[in-house]
């Protein structure tokens, strides 16, 4: 029988053969380890990613199962026909041209998105149908817009005050450009937006009349309804808040005014806000990916959210295994976004709870664990709260199985 | 009198002339708005950032006062140069080769990082004397290690375990390579490390027998300690803790045993690690930026911790006034790492209270401001924790008073 160097090694160093690490600790030829780049330039290249797996990446790293991300955005796409309703996602979910183009290719009429970053990297990406949901008050931000409409002529921004609207006429005027705005009713969230009823009315009535905007429609999105927990208490929820903004918008119909579009709606309220009248496009975001936080609001089926799958998860790796009762793993806070009281939740493993307790760090209880945790395990977490942990990646990888079999960017953080 | 246009229109539109937003907001001529590319160009070509002022940038965004930085930069320079210690500071928490090549230009023998992807970025940018602090574990990070030790023979690493230390062992025999490595040290913090003592001197003789590696010294970093409340609690602790990691460092070397370095130490105890006999290299690394969390562990003259500048700030601007008693700006929680119990502080105004509550949005709590807040006001902030907030940005806009004088990229996150 050959002796291997390991075994020789062992040998060497008065140790059992017993196999305390996982397999995949054990370094054949060299053939992966790849950076970002040397992806990049395969998939260039054409090679593809021939025969990478899971097991190949460098861990913290994001992963999107393509199966269960296809069936999402199916189901969705499906809903909003039979419900006769338009889709424009938000991208400020996944902040990725590669997702916001299969959500057009499945039907969606635009994209929406959260800052004038986000917009011009999906423009620049040949994302069209462009609607910013935030006010962007401002000189940097009004003349990126300006200039982001120059190319990308249909893009839409919101309002929700006179002054800043002014602001945007005069620029509008002075790049010789004509702005798409949406008026921004506030749904009783206090965050953005004119209040419903007659502020609203005022202020659209001398919207209309700005030089250099073209009025489109109202934009209300009630962040606050979308994780309201029990499908009843959140359809009640959404249903108290958007019916004055919908009674706004049919008056403003009624006057005569421009106002076409009706956009809201959240992943946790798009088979709630479909009931109700006058709705005329969805700006779901959330449903591609999923997370802990939505899994736990309940649906229509019961106390698991479940109309959308968990595709996206973090894995990340045993690094440390000095005890019996915890596990010291290489993903912590600036794996997962933090913003939640709970932590990430491990997949396929129970008797285990986990904490990503430091930057680059984090701990894995062991307190009856389903199966031995070794040094060099791979783990995969179901994140607390989807959007602001797809910010912290500049890549996805996208899986089948265990394959790996396309890399997708992120775009648009800040300070880009 | 020469009417102006906005006169013009707020007259059309039977307003008064009060002035209700920040004169800002009026726009002139197109002069702003670059787009990050725009600014990189203009740096190229050595047009240089011309009259680019904070007025100009798009928030939220991420600054670094460079006065601040400049003088923490010094301050830790000296004192490391009086108490004779080497710096090798951690560029976890810049993750910046341009923080990097000042703390070399003032002195620092190398630069921690936490991991891979930071490692081969600032050796990239030309930064040597690399010490990777947290274990690399598995093929795929082993494999990048060793192309990078290829360019950058005297990169360091930790091991803490021996099936690990085995496999960085037939790697770098495999790849025909030394790699240098440090023994890491558990200052019974039961996050990374072999325990102080008996295990800890058995694991260096094992190490130094290793073929292939090159056994260095030892790491021994206490996150908890750097936090702990009170300058002389602070001090029990580190020394409590770090008393049986330096004890075991001086019996390796009675031994015999290859270890000179004994790198540890973080910015809040600089100046209690340097009592402690022993230590050869300090890895402190927010004392660059500093954060709020790190002001409130207190000091040697108090309760505030001061011994270095917050240099680093959030920008935001407020893009919704509906309501009195509050305002809305556009930063949120992926503009401020939310690991925190505590939110950001706002600089140079006092009565208001911040809550980065939702992705995008904050809000601003105007209980007894000291200063009117109106639409369009840019409010800078001293962030919760300063290492993961910078995580956040792509790239940071240095200061000096209200200019803009250079932007520094950040490199190195997960998923690239």
């Amino acid at each position: 029988m050959k002796t291997s160097r390991r075994q020789v090694l062992r040998g060497a160093l008065g140790l059992a053969a017993a196999s305390t690490v996982a397999p995949e600790l054990i370094v054949a030829k060299p053939k992966t380890g790849y950076t970002h780049s040397e992806l990049d330039d395969r998939l260039k290249s054409g090679k593809g990613l021939n025969g990478l797996t899971k097991a190949d990446l460098t861990t913290p790293c994001l992963l999107l199962d393509l199966d269960l991300f296809e069936a999402n955005i199916a189901r969705m796409a499906a809903h909003a026909k039979a419900a006769k309703i338009n889709l424009r996602p938000h991208g400020k979910t996944h902040k990725c041209p590669e997702v916001a183009h299969r959500q057009m290719k499945a039907g969606a009429i635009g994209l929406c998105v959260a800052t004038i970053r986000e917009a011009e990297a999906m423009a620049t990406a040949g994302v069209k149908g462009l609607l910013v949901t935030s006010e962007l008050v401002g000189k940097p931000k009004i003349e990126r817009l300006l200039k982001l409409v120059r190319r990308a002529p249909d893009t839409m921004t919101v309002v929700d005050n006179l002054a800043h609207a002014q602001q945007l006429s005069e620029a509008a005027i002075a790049a010789k450009l004509k702005l798409n705005v949406m008026m921004d009713v506030d749904p009783a969230g206090r965050r953005t937006g004119v209040p419903a009823g007659e502020q609203a009315i005022k202020l659209a009535e001398q919207l209309a009349k700005l030089p250099g905007l073209k009025l489109g429609g109202i934009h209300g999105y009630s962040g606050v309804s979308a994780h309201v927990t029990g499908f009843e208490a959140r359809r009640n929820h959404s249903t108290k808040v958007m019916t004055p903004v919908l009674e706004t918008y049919a008056q403003l119909k009624k006057l005569g005014l421009p106002v076409e579009i009706m956009s809201g709606g959240s992943t946790g309220t798009y088979n709630i806000d479909t009931e109700l009248s006058g709705m005329t496009e969805l700006q779901v975001g959330s449903y591609v990916f999923m997370d802990k936080e939505y899994r736990m609001v309940g649906g229509k089926s019961g106390a698991t959210y479940d109309d959308f799958n968990c595709a996206l998860t973090v894995m990340g790796t045993v690094i440390s295994k000095a005890y019996d009762d915890h596990a010291t793993l290489d993903c912590g806070i600036k794996a997962f976004a933090k913003d939640r009281k709970f932590d990430a939740d491990v997949k396929g493993i129970t008797g285990v709870t986990f904490s990503a307790g430091s930057d680059e760090h984090g701990t894995l209880m062991l307190q009856n664990p389903s199966r031995e945790i070794k040094l060099g395990d791979r783990i995969e977490f179901i994140v607390p709260h989807c959007d602001p942990n797809v910010n912290l990646y500049d890549r996805m990888y996208c899986t089948r199985g265990e394959n790996v079999v396309e890399v997708w960017r992120t775009v648009g953080r800040y300070g880009d």
